[in-house]
Parts: C-alpha cells; sequence; structure tokens
C-alpha cells in the first residue's frame, strides 16, 4: 500500500494551505497547460486518479462530464470534497470513493479519460497502474497526467543552491537512481518515488499506449509577471505533464 | 547552414583522438543500448545523417543492410570515412556524401531506417529535419538517433560542481530557456542547440512519428567497473536516445 501521507494531521494541515489546495485549479500554474492536453469533457465518463479535494472532478462536471469518479487513498480528502461539491452532484455525476492506486481495479472500457495530478510520484509501480488505466479506457481514451518532474525528484538535496559565481542552481545527481527519496515536505519522512522520464513514457509505451504529448511545465512571462517567484522553474523543470492514448 | 565545426583544423584534431573516432562504436559507451533499439539490418536500406567517419555504415554493411548513405558536413569527415571504407563496399553498398542536415532533401519512402548519432544537437531547427525523414521512411520504417541530453545541454555553465558537502552535482539552470549553446569542447565556439526534451519528443510527434523508445543513457555496473570514469553518469543523463515510428 502506498503511504497515506495526507491523512497524517501535519501534512493534511500543511497540504490544506496551499495554494493550490484553497484555490483550486486556477491557484496550479501548471494547470492552463494541463488543460490544453485534455478532450473536450462533454459527455465523457472521467476518473480522476488522486483527485484530492475534487477540485478537477468539479470542473469536469461543470464541463458537462458525463460521469466522473474521483478517487483518494486519503479518507480526509474524499471528506472534504464531498463536502465542497454540491449535493445534487454527489452521487449523480461524481462519485468520490477511497483507493489505493498501487492496487487499483478499474472496470474495462469503462471510461474516456483518466486525469491524475499530482499522484503517481507517491507510487513504487507505475507499470502496474499503467496497465490498468490502459484496460479501463475505451480504444481512443485519453490518459493525461501530471507528476513531479524526476529532474526535480532525482537529487540528495532537494533545493536551490549557488554556484561559485552566485548563479542559482539546481544540484542534480543521481538521475539514473530509480527507487525511494524520503523529503520533508510539508511533513517528515514524505515517501516518493523517482523514475527517469524515459521510464515513465517506456511504460507507458510498454502498456499499449501512445504518447500524445509531453510538457515539462516552465511558467509564461504573463505567469512570472504576476507572480515572480515563478522565475526559478525557468531553470529546472519542476513537473512532467503527459498525455497518452489507448 | 549549420556551423561547419568538424572542418575547423583543431576541432577535427581533436574529435580525431576521442575514443570513439578511433575505437568506433564499442568505444560509445551507449552504443549498446543505441543499438538494441535498431530494427535487424538485413536488407534495409539505410542512412545515416551525421556519418562522420563511418563507422555506423560500416556496421550497418556487415549486418546485410541492403544500402547505406553516409550523410555528412565535413568534408574531412567525408574523406576520413571514405579511405576506411573497403574499396569494393563504396559505391556499392554505401555511398558517402556531403550534406547540410538544416537543407536536407531526401527521397519519398526510400528508407527503412534513418540514424543519427550526436548530430541533431547542432541543428537549430529540428522540426524541419523531423519531417524530411519522415516522408523519406517508408510506413512502419524508423528513426533511430541520439543527441545530447538537454540536461547536459541546458546549463550557463556545463561542468560538474560541488555543494557544500562535498557532493558531485550537475549545475542545472536554463531549463526552459531553450536556443543556442555556446561551448568550448575540443574548439573554441562550438554551437549547439539546446532544446527540451518535451520539444523534440513533441516534434517527433508532430511530423507524425509514433514513440517507440526512449533512453537517457546510464552506464552498466560492468562498463563503471571496466571504466570508473562513467560512474559520474549516473548523477546526470548526458545522451538522449529515441527510437519513432513512421
Amino acid at each position: 500500500m502506498a503511504q497515506n501521507i495526507y491523512d497524517q494531521p501535519q501534512f493534511f494541515e500543511g497540504y490544506s494551505r496551499l495554494a493550490r489546495s484553497t484555490g483550486g485549479l486556477d491557484a496550479a500554474p501548471e494547470w492552463p497547460v494541463l488543460r490544453a492536453m485534455l478532450p473536450p469533457m462533454k459527455g465523457l465518463r472521467v476518473v480522476d486518479l488522486g483527485c484530492g479535494y475534487g477540485w478537477f472532478c468539479r470542473w469536469a462536471q461543470e464541463q458537462g462530464a458525463a460521469h466522473v469518479l474521483g478517487l483518494d487513498l486519503s479518507e480526509k480528502m474524499l471528506a472534504r470534497a464531498r463536502e465542497m461539491s454540491r449535493d445534487d452532484a454527489i452521487g449523480e455525476t461524481i462519485v468520490y470513493e477511497r483507493a489505493d492506486l498501487e492496487q487499483l481495479a478499474l472496470s474495462a472500457a469503462a471510461f474516456d479519460l483518466v486525469y491524475s495530478s499530482l499522484a503517481l510520484h507517491y507510487l513504487k509501480d507505475a507499470g502496474r497502474l499503467f496497465a490498468t488505466v490502459h484496460q479501463a479506457l475505451v480504444p481512443g481514451g485519453r490518459f493525461v497526467f501530471s507528476t513531479e518532474h524526476p529532474v526535480f525528484m532525482a537529487p540528495s538535496r532537494q533545493g536551490w543552491t549557488q554556484d561559485a559565481e552566485g548563479r542559482r542552481i539546481w544540484p542534480l545527481d543521481r538521475y539514473a537512481m530509480e527507487g525511494p527519496r524520503v523529503t520533508d515536505w510539508l511533513a517528515k519522512g514524505v515517501l516518493k518515488y523517482h523514475r527517469t522520464l524515459a521510464t515513465t513514457l517506456n511504460l507507458l509505451i510498454g502498456a499499449a499506449f501512445t504518447i500524445d504529448r509531453v510538457e515539462e511545465f516552465a511558467p509564461t512571462p504573463a505567469q512570472i509577471e504576476a507572480q515572480p517567484a515563478l522565475q526559478e522553474e525557468l531553470d529546472r523543470p519542476m513537473f512532467l505533464l503527459v498525455s497518452a492514448k489507448r
């Protein structure tokens, strides 16, 4: 079973104060890029793997998705997601369910879109999930996800540093050494799994997906002007975004 | 026109002393990975973009390729390639020709395999070349290439450094800032073009290729034992290898 870090009080409290938790999709700088990778939602049957507060599930519903299944390992996240969703939507178009993505089962050819935002880096075995997602999609269906970029994940010490000339640099090491990475983000001992970019793509291809589009999020000039702290995202990619087709 | 750095005497002399120049394919640590991405060569019509000394062209011939076209911008490289190839092979199965990859034209559906080793990072416009390659392949034909990895290419200062704890790190910056990178490798002012990994893949997809396999070269334990200097290649990827299918 994946580490259920979101149900640890300290982590959950920290997470609930993040801009992307309180502000929803528009507070995530990579959302415009991810959204552009999505098909028109009207009439689609959608799963969100790691739905958190349900921001994407509600957006999909507003966009006319026929049915949205939001899955998360965290009871606290699911409770908040249900609270934040309209009563008449719950059970009608949106269903929130607890699921461990490490052991997920989904009905065959039951969905048009599988979506996941920043959840896959918690999984030790992405290949198993990719196979599950592939069989759950209809032919032509899409798997669109974001995950922490391996360049962000890999280092022994994840954090900016400076070179001898005072230049901001990202201290990359251990890129080819896949496996667990433990960080202290919001709480101590958060466990994620580093995979190279090649591994993620080859696992998708091995699960019979066709790679449609790959993005390494970088902020636009307008985003940097509105939020100067984003400037540093030009120096190393933080998020990997992929669209793959069954 | 691409910079013809290989015909500058200082660069050519430095290049001619590299292990991969004198020792051929087996002296390149990424060759086993690249070779594993290639189809069986028997009977294939092959182009090598940036053929250098013609090591790959001769290997393809030995493997039973029907016809091999080796293209390079450098007259010196082509002269050496012709020298090193058997007289009865030249003009029979191997043809060496001068070509600028920035302005390349190839006959339609004339090839089964287009190969390129460490040449594409000299090109400003990879998209044009990818379209040319796509139309030159038969349906089901392969484009297999290596290029410098964008993580290797991106930094303001390409070279290992150390963090405060004395750990070897690769000083990544400017990853999202695509465009020219001038380095002093073998000669001063060698001009290459940095593209993100996402851009390279999306240009291939945009040219109607299907991504088959992606590799970020890392040495095996046996390679590191035989050549301890390769250890550092585990810390950051130096080469990107791609197989794409028409």
